[in-house]
């Protein structure tokens, strides 16, 4: 894969070198991230940050990320607020604002609508999820991070045992991973949901026909026992045909610190896409897990703004002098890595 | 015109001089805004970029020109998120947010409120539209771009032949783009409209009062047949007193390929403020216009960003300072003209 | 109070020497704000600005003030585009925000949020309002305003008579002032209010065990005269069970020239926390003060950058290295003191 002004739109556009170049600069620029030392590479560059769904994570994530590496960061976070609900076509936006800016990230409700963006515009687009469709940056932090978390004990990504829980038909993060993880060897998915919010089962397919091993479990306790990571994830509400659909699978599979202790070895690393939804009701992943030390979602989400800033790198071809711009941290910093 | 400090509420604050002026400047700025190098002259100044009106065009261009020029955004996008909302006058809220800015760009739907504004500012205010009132930088992009498509025919604004089509009776760009044609000699401009949204008499009296002939059509092949430059603007539903009124007259006039090959002379430039209205009920500027080299809609927002450059550069006082802080961009640009 | 990497959440953390402290970098740093010269001291930092209850004045007031020290901001103004509304907990929040930045400023409508969401932080936490709780900064930016407003005169803040006006149940600013206030000697309070609006008696209490005086007035005439300073409020509207309720008191207590005139010893200082309501039905502070040297109120916002800038100075302990960074401005800056 060709970084260099390329848009990243899918995961499909990866393989499995690509995913580890960007895991490379990920490494690379980890100490800008805890605020050992900071870098000007991308100073008087601009990010135009199209977010026509709302997300606070992401687009923090994205702009920060862009920040970190010296740029600004233009923002639009209200569909209201474009010229799309005047009747503008994408590729009018496209092209109107890839004037203003060096590189675009871009969130839309509407699947493919991000591709059709990028077609037109004039400089990268990084696809910041489009609907129930894609969301690669999501996808390549968690597979960064299953990657760093099993180095502590000297493992890599290939032959990793896997829980995924909850609804895996809505859930486009766990769609992403799964097809990135099928670029690995030997990856055993246990697959933990109702049998309506399974796993589509075209990437099923694609898993086993990849040579992986696909099991199907209703029942938390069973599926979770002897994996190395156990993936969470929440209804994706929003996405069913009416809240009543969606009331009947919230709360369905609840870990928890006993749960875990009662099922799971030592050291089984725990991830969640986040946000996981903390109301009574729901409670996916619950917060007495909060101490534990193999509660990793936190870490998943700073690693989420490396993915991202490493992304930037390799599209606007800087890797190589963001060390020649770095300069010391003079503020406090405290201690960013707890 | 003295451009040092000033606000710039209206395009009746302009001479030609003082719009050629913008124009030089402009011009130097290109190489900037199409990154063959970058320029950190406004470093450390702050724009207050406040939107009291749904904007993305016009937002992110003057945010980004002021980016690209090397100074700091805050912006304002959202009426109720406003002390207006609390009963705060305008005054008021001039001289606070001024305390907190270098120069502050403002839109508002009341038309006269950016100059009320202004005249408790204790910095520099540019107009980002008020209402159905001024939007001046939008006529000074229009007319730019008129200056820069003529400028391959060796020919400059002066015995241009333009028509002006669609609702021109709402449309502030066309009032403010017609009032700076008028310091230029021998214009003749070709009304196409229904007669109920024509171009208030007022504007027309004023051109033909300056030497300028104005003649009205309601057919769009003969109003476009021999002219220069075809200027094409949407309904401003917006502004009409009910959809039903303003869906009357939607999709009246359609330009395509067809229509353009029939009538017009080779090289007529196609220009539109946009957001063009491509739904299938209006299209009033049709697709299939897109690759047509003429078409010059995408090339008139990249203006903007560099009249709004301008603005800055005049108004702040550092047009001969930006050289001076000028550095080489080493990130990837791509073809930033195309 | 130790300020390097701590949060500030109350002004109860305050003492009468941490708040001078912030009054004497204020001081330090007020030729940054007029543009007398810059500084890039914060070049590279990152401010999150989370702003979950709508805010013009106080959100853009802290992130000029961190752009003033060189610093980048990242900004959350909407509470349905948080993940918040997806169930997540403060604490995720907080342990996933602080991951993207090195400070954060956070308004929120719930009484004691901020501090819930500090304590899982891994970065300071500036409170900027939590509902009718606190918001430290603007009580120091009204004592700081005091301060330098008797300066003139000689005085300090010992010994002062003060007028307070208007909705002191509701107005979170009046509580944290006069929380301040107490740590000065001999102060003395006249309460202007209808008695369903006046000071909770706990903080008459406080005030009267540390040796001040606090006298009750229903009469406006009556309660402003002999003071030093006269700090009118607005009906906190937004806190009411019901509209119905709160228009009980609009307009209650109106100052005016004339009421000022007949009233007030020459040189007496008027304050108000902003906005000011400006409609006929309120008015509680005319506009025809608006010329009269003595009206502070937008002295008062130019202070509150300065002391937004402080605080940002003190807890990324920067005091030191402010002018180590310093340039000169080269731009139009105008009369900015005025």
């Amino acid at each position: 894969m060709q970084f260099v002004g390329s848009h990243i739109i899918s995961v499909d556009q990866f393989s499995r070198s690509a995913a580890d170049q960007v895991f490379t600069v990920a490494d690379q620029l980890r100490p800008y991230a805890q605020r050992e030392k900071m870098t000007r590479v991308l100073e008087g560059a601009i990010l135009s940050n199209m977010f026509f769904e709302p997300s606070t994570r992401t687009r923090v994530s994205f702009g920060s990320a862009f920040n970190l590496l010296g740029g600004e960061v233009r923002e639009t976070t209200e569909v209201k607020a474009s010229s799309l609900a005047k009747g503008e076509s994408l590729y009018d936006t496209a092209r109107v604002l890839s004037g203003y800016s060096d590189v675009i990230v871009m969130r839309h409700p509407e699947a493919g609508s991000v591709a059709e963006f990028a077609e037109a515009s004039r400089v990268p687009v990084i696809n910041g999820g489009d609907g129930a469709n894609e969301h690669p940056s999501q996808a390549l932090l968690d597979l960064y991070t299953m990657r760093t978390e099993m180095q502590a004990s000297g493992r890599g990504l290939d032959g990793l045992t896997i829980a995924l829980i909850g609804d895996l038909k809505f859930g486009r993060a766990v769609h992403s991973l799964c097809k990135l993880l099928s670029y690995y060897a030997n990856i055993t998915l246990k697959l933990i949901a109702p049998p309506e919010l399974t796993l589509p089962a075209a990437i099923s397919a694609t898993l086993q026909a990849a040579g992986h091993t696909v099991s199907t479990f209703e029942n938390l306790n069973d599926g979770i026992s002897g994996v190395d990571i156990i993936y969470v994830t929440r209804t994706q509400e929003e996405r069913f045909p009416s809240q009543t659909e969606a009331d009947k699978y919230r709360g369905l599979f609840r870990l928890n610190q006993s749960v875990y202790t009662q099922n799971c070895a030592p050291n089984t690393v725990i991830m969640h896409p986040l946000p996981r939804d903390s109301r009574d009701h729901a409670n996916e992943l619950d917060d007495d897990l909060n101490e534990n030390p193999n509660l990793a979602i936190f870490r998943q989400t700073d690693n989420g703004m490396l993915v991202r800033m490493a992304l930037f790198a390799l599209v606007l071809d800087v890797v190589d002098q963001v060390d020649v711009h770095a300069k010391p941290v003079s503020w406090y910093v405290g201690d960013r890595a707890r």
